[in-house]
């Protein structure tokens, strides 16, 4: 090659990429102008939690949510955007009373939540507090006949304050360079009780079913049960199966630790403690399907446009607060990268889709028939065409802590992608790559049928010790400043997936489990 | 001298010495014996909070603290143990219903305490949530005739946050080497109102005067107002006066900042927040008279059994909670205190007298009137005789942190003394004199009059984020290991005040206030 030409194909080559360079730039700018400067984000939170209220798995707050984003989509322009059914769910629940109280031996309004999925009291009722002391079943016996009204309670013991350590923290710099330096991990061992042989597990659960059983044969009033939680947060659960066949169970209350230990302590020392409450629950049964919300900015390339880049988290929530943290935060995030992105005038090649789960804390249900629905199965590794044409899953659920780098969920090769997408926010703290798995969420729905999908990494801040399903997960929870990061951040990952000439880079299909 | 001579008279002051030593050391092994193995102060940590309940002045619950240790400080063998009455306090009060939540835009059951002193809502009540704007006294004239059967709210800020921060610390050694080192400091300066101006300050009380009148006028169902603290701790207050010819006020909650700011943001937001509530509050005044429990181990020295060792706490709290911290804490140290010592068979030269003191917690009225009656009066600074008999009062209600030394409250003479009475405990972390102050306790009500008052340097834990008049202080949050140690420790300052030849250094006479 003589010197001309070589000059003239790299003053070619240079101008092609400067001014790809300079598009990417320009759209970077206006990304992070319109999610840092102009977000909305903490209005749509406001509307996910405050407005909508509690959102569990098929609950009228959840339909509530689903209502309005789905309106806000196509306000904001989106196409498509509905309630998507992803098929049977079960019934829907909500408190509409909730009190409390130990009467004797002085008043004192106890803090706690029905446990999901259980019955109310049917009106007020008072009644004595009594200990259950039972090792097995067959301690039930001298019960018998005794319980009918009554208030009942396990000898527990209390949480363990954590008062010297600070309720909230952000990863630190050693924190991140492990995770950076992590190597793949060894596939997972078979998950094996952790207390006690098996023979002690299954005697437990036997006398935990045998328990339930029998407060509802006695016909107790109400059952307190200790939540997790300390200083008057209460991290709650499920009493029963929402499923419309599941069977009856006794009332039962989740009891601040506070609240339990001071009646226990109380009962223990053998003064008489008796309570009144009136808890008044709701199952709705009309309508059993589970739906997920789903929207799109349509792609404009020929070629590309049938091809996907999906982004979403999971609206539906826990009963005892907004779900402010998990996962209105999330849902906002995603939300707010649909209206960045369409605010800037990007017109993506490929389409982009959100879709905000439903039922996850049930088990991830609304992603993986939504997965199934569209993509293939995991069970049999059956795939559809479309599983095909998804170029990557974004996913956020960690809370309300801003984006420290991605989890490459095993997937190495889209370790340098990320790295370059991620260069411009260093100076806001997200720069860590991990071949990091991470779990508990909907993006494993994508990874199980070989689509690659990704949780970012994210600040811990108060998620574990305070907010986590608890009844202080609220918008007061939120930090606007971090959600801000996390949304530009996330809108430009969304860009440059759209955009590249390449899908993203795939792992092997998963093996087809053996059983 | 001749050397037979000098070392004999050597011998001698060594076997004195010695014999006094060993006396002490045995007294000293007893004392921890007894406070740190065989301590029974949860037991009556127990009895103080959970068995008795909240013990607002004058309130039931105080009566049953006050009843229990009377008999108490009997049972361990204490003389002249009884409830001295100490002149006219005020209406007792209780909470004997405490219910609320939102009812629109759905149901969610707040986190809220009725203000002490307030009137419940005289049955179930429903109604909508007004937002008052009110910068002075005539913006209130639009809402007049317009509030009846309303529940009514300010426009004020939220609570801040504090997750980065562990809830409680202990103090560091560099902070109690400030305190050592720290100087007497110059007469405090009149305290001036912080913020705003002269003007500014006035117009807002007369607002606030204002409003409570206008809220009766109104007929306003329920005033709802922010409380301190996060994540549903609620600080309280009291809403009206204690006085029995209080003024009628309108029923008041104290709500969680979460609650509070959640009903703000929808109510701004002119989203329709409806409340449902029963609150019922009871008032006490067939005796308004205030009462201190007083308990006695006698001296046994003819020369000094007149002579006095003052111990005490404050058995009163807030309503929010049983007062765990402030000051069941105290409380059950001191009557620890003295069960240890009569416990070791300790026969005091001076006479060892505990007053559990009552309304601390509205002005210091229970020490105050203590003092007035049998020692004088810091107003003229006429003294009684006893006054000059008090050889020193010690007093703890700085929360559950064990003792880390004393405040000698600008009395420089008694830091030798304490000093060494310290030495034994410098491996439990007690060293520390200082020479300043601390208030806000019953100490200064014996300082006012010249009598030697000092309280404990504590450990903060979580007095201040957490439990100080929260609805949190309750006695999970009692160190047991710390309140072990301020028991031991006190103990063993009672017994070498109780036996020093001289009574504890004075300071000067304070002078007679100029006004």
């Amino acid at each position: 090659m003589n010197r001309k030409i070589f000059y003239a194909l790299l003053l070619s080559a240079v101008t092609t990429l400067s001014a790809f360079a300079q598009t990417d730039q320009q759209m970077l700018d206006r990304i992070k102008e319109e999610g840092l400067n102009k977000s909305e984000v903490m209005q749509t939170a406001f509307y996910l939690t405050d407005v909508s209220g509690p959102r569990l798995a098929n609950s009228p707050g959840l339909k509530r949510a689903q209502d309005w984003a789905v309106n806000q989509l196509k306000t904001w322009g989106m196409v498509k955007a509905t309630r998507e059914p992803w098929g049977k769910f079960g019934k829907g629940w909500e408190v509409q009373k909730n009190y409390a109280a130990i009467t004797a031996p002085y008043y004192h309004a106890i803090v706690a939540i029905p446990k999901a999925w259980t019955p109310g009291t049917n009106g007020p009722v008072k009644g004595n507090v009594v200990l259950i002391k039972a090792d097995s079943v067959s301690d039930l016996d001298k019960y018998k006949g005794t319980l009918k009204g009554k208030i009942v309670m396990l000898d527990v013991k209390g949480n363990v304050e954590n008062t010297f350590r600070p309720d909230a923290t952000r990863l630190t710099d050693s924190a991140l360079t492990a995770m950076a330096n992590a190597t793949p991990a060894p596939a997972r061992q078979q998950r094996r009780a952790t207390t006690g042989g098996r023979g002690s597990l299954a005697s437990m659960l036997a006398l935990r079913s045998a328990l339930s059983k029998f407060y509802v044969q006695e016909g107790v009033a109400l059952v307190l049960s200790q939540a997790r939680g300390t200083d008057g947060t209460v991290f709650t659960t499920n009493g029963a199966s929402y499923a419309d066949t599941a069977k009856t169970v006794a009332p039962e209350l989740e009891t601040s630790g506070e609240d339990y230990q001071r009646i226990l302590r109380l009962v223990k020392a053998g003064i008489k403690v008796e309570m009144e409450a009136d808890i008044k629950t709701q199952f709705l049964t009309n309508d059993l399907q589970g739906y997920d919300v789903v929207g799109e900015i349509p792609g404009t390339d020929s070629k590309l446009k049938d091809q996907l880049v999906i982004i979403g988290g999971h609206l539906d929530s826990w009963h005892a607060a907004t779900g402010a943290t998990d996962n209105a935060a999330g849902s906002a995030v995603m939300l707010e990268t649909m209206r960045i992105l369409k605010r800037v005038g990007f017109k993506p090649r490929r389409t982009i889709r959100i879709v905000l789960w439903s039922s996850e804390e049930q088990g991830l249900w609304g992603s993986r028939y939504y997965v199934l629905n569209h993509f293939g199965d995991p069970k049999t590794m059956v795939l559809k065409p479309e599983q095909a044409k998804v170029s990557a899953y974004y996913n956020l659920d960690n809370g309300t802590g801003k984006i420290r780098g991605v989890y490459l969920q095993g997937n190495q090769a889209a370790g340098p992608i990320f790295q370059q997408w991620l260069a411009p926010f260093k100076d806001m703290g997200a720069g860590t790559i991990t071949i990091n798995n991470t779990g508990g969420t909907d993006h494993l729905s994508f990874d199980a049928v070989g689509i690659p999908g990704f949780q970012f990494i994210q600040d811990n801040m108060d998620y574990s010790t305070r907010t986590h399903h608890s009844n202080q997960d609220t918008y007061d929870k939120l930090s606007e400043a971090d959600l801000k990061q996390a949304a530009t951040i996330t809108a430009w990952f969304v860009y440059n997936t759209s955009q590249r000439d390449e899908m993203m880079p795939r792992k092997p299909l998963p093996e087809v489990a053996k059983n």
